[in-house]
């Protein structure tokens, strides 16, 4: 593990905070400050509290009663006999801080709060209300959940310190569920987890998140031995470091992050002065940072609790492989056709197997990959018909698609047992069979009820593993410190004076990371021009050198391919005349004399700060293939190298640097470089720039490197 | 509607034929052939038709049995007192011909064909059998469904000849399925509309399909008043000319049609000897084929019923605009973030609308859409909450994404029954509930259980009718009978002597169909060259004229850009003498001497033949998009003007034909022009041509029309 994670890990989660998760999920005393005798959230919180009574001592908190559901009420928590490890707040919003500071004042452990009235009412006084419970948060050291949450539930042990009355029924399982929306963990995740008779190891919902968020309770799960699997439902997260701090030790761990993320079209009113920040959307940031740290993205309910049970129940499939085996033709062919749509693999039968089936089955049915074994499926050769498929040495995976008529359920719960190899359940028959079902449930074997599910779910156990296996591969980014050279670059932008540095200062800065940019020299008369050509070499290119043109060939600013002194001292003459006709107030430094390129392949290569995202690196291929498709990829930075490299991998037009249509392979290598050190940048200018666009970067033929030939960049605004 | 899609219609599915289908579903009278006191088929398909004994007469037919659960048995058809409607036989599969052949001499009205044992079992036996029974099938004109199948079901009238126990158990609606798999049908499909409550007006499994198949059940549910919607599932059809005929007839009634195509991997061996057959999957047909006729594909067997459902219950909305209301912020901003995924649009509420249901809400929840009403959402105050949505002028459907708590769901089949808007439900809590989603399930409101299943039903039911009101307003394609000089064209090919065409001769087809080519004159030696340059005016392009060299670049005999006679004829001694390098043994006619084509976007036309779809076009931008992005549109030919405007806007290369970084627009009018006639050389050459690439054709800009610049065909094989 790295030292560095480590330390980061260390500084986002102090002892204290990890311990006050603790004793709000396993706490010994817990009471209910607002408790009502029935009804209400105060009655319902202390209601579900009580059920563990047995286990933990239950404090009623209210002045206005003496005694509230057979218990004595208590006048304050001050009067409480002991400090409680939770305090569950159900007051009126004005009264929240108050009795905070009590619980601070007799040491409480922790807090859930219930009430609302805080920011999500969206006005003044919310929020004042909100800002003030921060404060309170940040200097108290009392560590909290909400507010306008619903609670928590420490399922495996059975305290349920939430204001909702429902309940898993006794499902004890490996997924933790952390949610910011109460109604929806106690909803619609509750509800759905007892109909799939998917268990859970907790459920939290943290509401405003004013305290704790979803990556403190994360990062809890991460050492919680009883959790395999970490779902969550978030609407944005408060700091995103934070999350791919937690991502990073969940992937070392091997326990996978599952997460349905809104994207709430705001649409951030960005003006999209580059390409880079118009090329991507607000959402598609979030999903290349998933992707980047191994957090799978999925779309509702069932999707996050079936994908999660499945990853927390298989290990790593030992090979790709997939076998499917159903009643039913139809239902065999349609497994197997959305399987091979998502990208799996079916290995035909070997011989062997293909032989030991056709034993059984005789004249009926297809011997094969997917296989319909018809009523063979409900009978006592079941067994040897999936020993057939699952000992098949290419398959890692058997799906099981069919009716679990019959004994059928307990063959596959005893393959299981036996074998080494993941099965899965396709069921095709009522969701609410009470038949057989029930045992397939409880047996924990991944069950499906749709084969498009399936296929998703299955892709997504296939693909993190893959990525997993790359990330650890990779280690971690090697983020240099700025060298002083790149630290007078940025002083020196910053300097400037304007929002938009001319094409000859962002290359500076370029070059100062290492990206290598074309060999060019400036010269403020057309006598310099020459002499700099001269210097370069013919045949040369000219451009305007202002910081005020942004478009330069829309100013017709730029003279490509001249190739002799006369030809450079007209177009010096020319270009500058464009220049000032194009924009009369614009500050003209001179022109810029620069080699030409020739050949290679024209990327882009863009740098922008996403407001939750933080830094990203942005890679496309140039041209319009950029603007028509969108095929571009994007990832936080740094990079690493492999990070780099998946980047190209993931643009189509990559194709061209691959020698396409007989072209020469283009330089690879450089281009990861280029990448690798122009994340770095991001990085370190954080805060000074904006938005950085090299365009185009060109690859040349390999071993002979990249080149950037053109590049923009805008300052951020001091704030 | 069309008289000569009347006419086709007419052909295929004479009265006789739809007679025995209505006979076959609304049977007075039923044989059962192979009928057994119990178990297996037999005693299956007996039980379940006996279900409607009180309105049916019902044989069984079994010379080893006097009776039969309790009625008389008869020795065989022949002894029957009547002519039965309908025949179930479940006769072992050597015995189904000589039972058929006695059901047409008894004037027995249709069969239902259970017995298994035919082409499935994939040996030479089994096809055998299935031959003679096909041929029975085209002399007797006794019509029936299977073998192998498992039966049919009318549900509305409750009649079941089917040899599956299983019941819809009362429950009927507007959705006809059709399936292949009788395992499917009576399976996964009928539980699973058991489970959410999704009557259907019939089920139909055709297994082999030897005599009746999809289509015709189709058309048959195309005039049945009590079926709005035909869903079926199908792993391929017999002839998709009947497909299509079928479909437009449904669309003309506005009866959609959707549809689980399994696509078999079977990869088609078909060598990829030009673009147009490499570019495209064997399944990307049937997708384009689909859309050109408003199929609405859909992936599984839920998808399939609540789509259907959804489109069988609601009508065209009369607004694009959807209102989103939630007793819960998560779920309604989750259900808001996947319509907006899914394309659709949710109009901001107008002031009206957010002041009255502020008014409720006071400080709670957001007055919005979507819509968070909190509590109110089971509360008296709902129905003025959904009223001051579904009343905003710009919203056609109104989502409730809630529990269905209290009297929630009698609120909104009230607002049902009184609104002329559309109505969906996004069910949050249990599948399993049993308080008040019978209530919701029985009101024939649609139901989704997910978030993202929502956005895809009411996705398909938006983009159905806006298909359809394109559809209806193109008209049918007015395909011309070839000319005369067509059908010499056509003859000069198929005597060619060979499998490919030199590029003149394919530019010659095209042009005899209407698609402007170069102009070009052929050349035997370099002072016929010189002279055709000087006829057609320079710059010339030159190229080898060989039907021997299809890459004439690869063999570098392409020469652009001639400006004068003297490069003209060393041009064309240079070309030659590559040609002859690159190929010894090919035979060259000559050079092609050609008009240059300066500017304009280039683009690529391609037609092939599926081997199931029939002919297809194919359109897409030219260079690299194609080959690096696969982004190409494909319709079945022939197709419309319209229909070739839709195919240039599914492309999204496209862009470059609209005015792209300053150039001027291209000429779209010419370019669909081309797109249609090449469509009707393609119906016109079906037989003849295998595959004709046109790339690139130039689209010049608006006004100047489009050229074909090169051009390659391969001729069909002779069978």
């Amino acid at each position: 593990m790295s030292s560095d994670r480590n330390e980061r890990a260390a500084a986002y989660w102090p002892r204290s905070r990890l311990a006050a998760i603790d004793r709000m999920l396993k706490p010994r005393s817990i009471a209910v400050v607002g408790a009502t005798p029935r009804g209400g959230y105060g009655g319902r919180l202390l209601g579900a509290v009580l059920r563990a009574k047995d286990r933990v001592r239950v404090y009623p908190v209210n002045p206005n009663y003496p005694e509230i559901m057979g218990m004595k009420a208590w006048a304050s928590v001050a009067a409480l006999p002991e400090a409680p490890d939770l305090v569950g707040v159900v007051v009126p919003h004005r009264q929240v801080l108050p009795v905070l500071e009590e619980c601070r004042r007799k040491g409480a452990g922790a807090a859930v709060i219930i009430s609302a009235g805080f920011a999500e009412r969206g006005n003044d006084a919310g929020n004042e209300m909100q800002s003030r419970l921060a404060e309170f948060a940040r200097e108290s050291g009392l560590h909290f959940t909400g507010p306008n949450c619903l609670g928590i539930a420490n399922v495996r042990d059975d305290i349920w310190p939430t204001a909702s009355s429902r309940t898993l029924g006794g499902l004890t399982g490996h997924v933790g569920l952390v949610c910011q929306s109460g109604a929806t963990a106690f909803g619609p995740f509750l509800l759905r987890a007892v109909d799939s008779g998917i268990g859970l190891s907790c459920i939290v919902s943290t509401g405003n998140e004013v305290d704790l968020d979803f990556t403190d309770f994360a990062r809890y799960l991460v050492d919680d031995p009883g959790t395999r699997v970490i779902a969550g439902f978030v609407e944005g997260f408060k700091d995103v470091t934070k999350l791919v701090a937690v991502a990073e030790l969940a992937a070392e761990r091997g326990k996978p992050i599952v997460l349905i993320k809104i994207g709430r079209s705001e649409c951030g009113a960005q003006a999209a002065r580059s390409h880079t920040a118009a090329l991507t959307g607000v959402d598609a940031n979030h999903d290349a940072l998933f992707r980047q740290y191994g957090i799978i993205r999925v779309q509702g309910y069932e999707d996050l609790l079936e994908v999660s049970h499945l990853l927390a129940s298989h290990r790593r499939p030992a090979r790709p492989g997939i076998a499917v085996v159903s009643h039913s033709g139809g239902i065999s062919s349609l497994t197997a056709d959305l399987l091979g749509q998502a990208g799996l693999t079916l290995p035909p039968l070997s011989e062997h197997a293909r032989g030991g089936i056709k034993a059984i089955l005789g004249d009926f049915g297809w011997a094969a990959n997917p296989a319909d074994v018809t009523g063979f499926a409900h009978s006592d050769s079941f067994p040897a018909i999936m020993d057939c498929m699952i000992e098949e040495p290419a398959v890692g995976t058997l799906v099981v698609a069919s009716a679990g008529t019959g004994d059928q359920v307990e063959q596959v719960v005893r393959l299981r047992d036996r074998s080494e190899k993941g099965i899965a359940f396709f069921w095709t028959t009522s969701r609410g069979d009470t038949k057989t079902l029930p045992r397939l449930k409880a047996s924990g074997i991944p069950i499906f009820y749709s084969p498009e599910k399936l296929a998703t779910g299955l892709k997504s156990l296939f693909d993190y593993h893959a990525w997993r296996e790359r990330w650890l591969a990779a280690g971690a980014p090697a983020l240099p410190e700025p060298t002083a050279e790149q630290e007078r670059r940025l002083e020196s932008a910053r300097g400037a004076g304007r929002t938009v540095l001319s094409e000859a200062e962002a290359k500076r800065l370029l070059a100062a990371w290492g990206v290598p940019v074309t060999r060019e020299i400036a010269a403020a008369t057309a006598p310099a021009a020459v002499e700099a050509a001269a210097k370069l070499g013919y045949p040369v290119a000219l451009k305007i050198d202002s910081p005020d043109i942004l478009h330069k060939t829309e100013a017709r600013a730029v003279r490509l391919g001249l190739k002799s002194a006369p030809e450079v001292a007209a177009a010096c003459d020319e270009v500058m005349a464009n220049a000032r006709a194009y924009r009369a107030d614009a500050r003209i430094e001179g022109v810029l004399v620069q080699e030409m390129v020739a050949g290679g392949v024209e990327t882009i290569v863009g740098i922008q700060y996403d407001p939750q995202v933080g830094p990203m690196l942005l890679f496309g291929t140039g041209g319009v293939m950029v603007e028509v498709y969108n095929d571009v990829a994007l990832r936080r930075c740094p990079v690493t190298r492999s990070g780099a490299l998946e980047m190209i991998a993931e643009v189509r037009g990559a194709k061209l640097l691959r020698g396409f249509r007989g072209e020469p392979p283009a330089d690879i290598d450089a281009l990861a470089d280029a990448l690798e050190r122009a994340s770095y940048l991001a990085v370190h200018a954080a805060g000074t720039l904006a938005e950085l666009d090299v365009n185009p970067l060109v690859v040349l033929p390999a071993g002979q490197g990249v080149k950037a030939v053109d590049a923009l960049a805008v300052l951020a605004l001091p704030r």
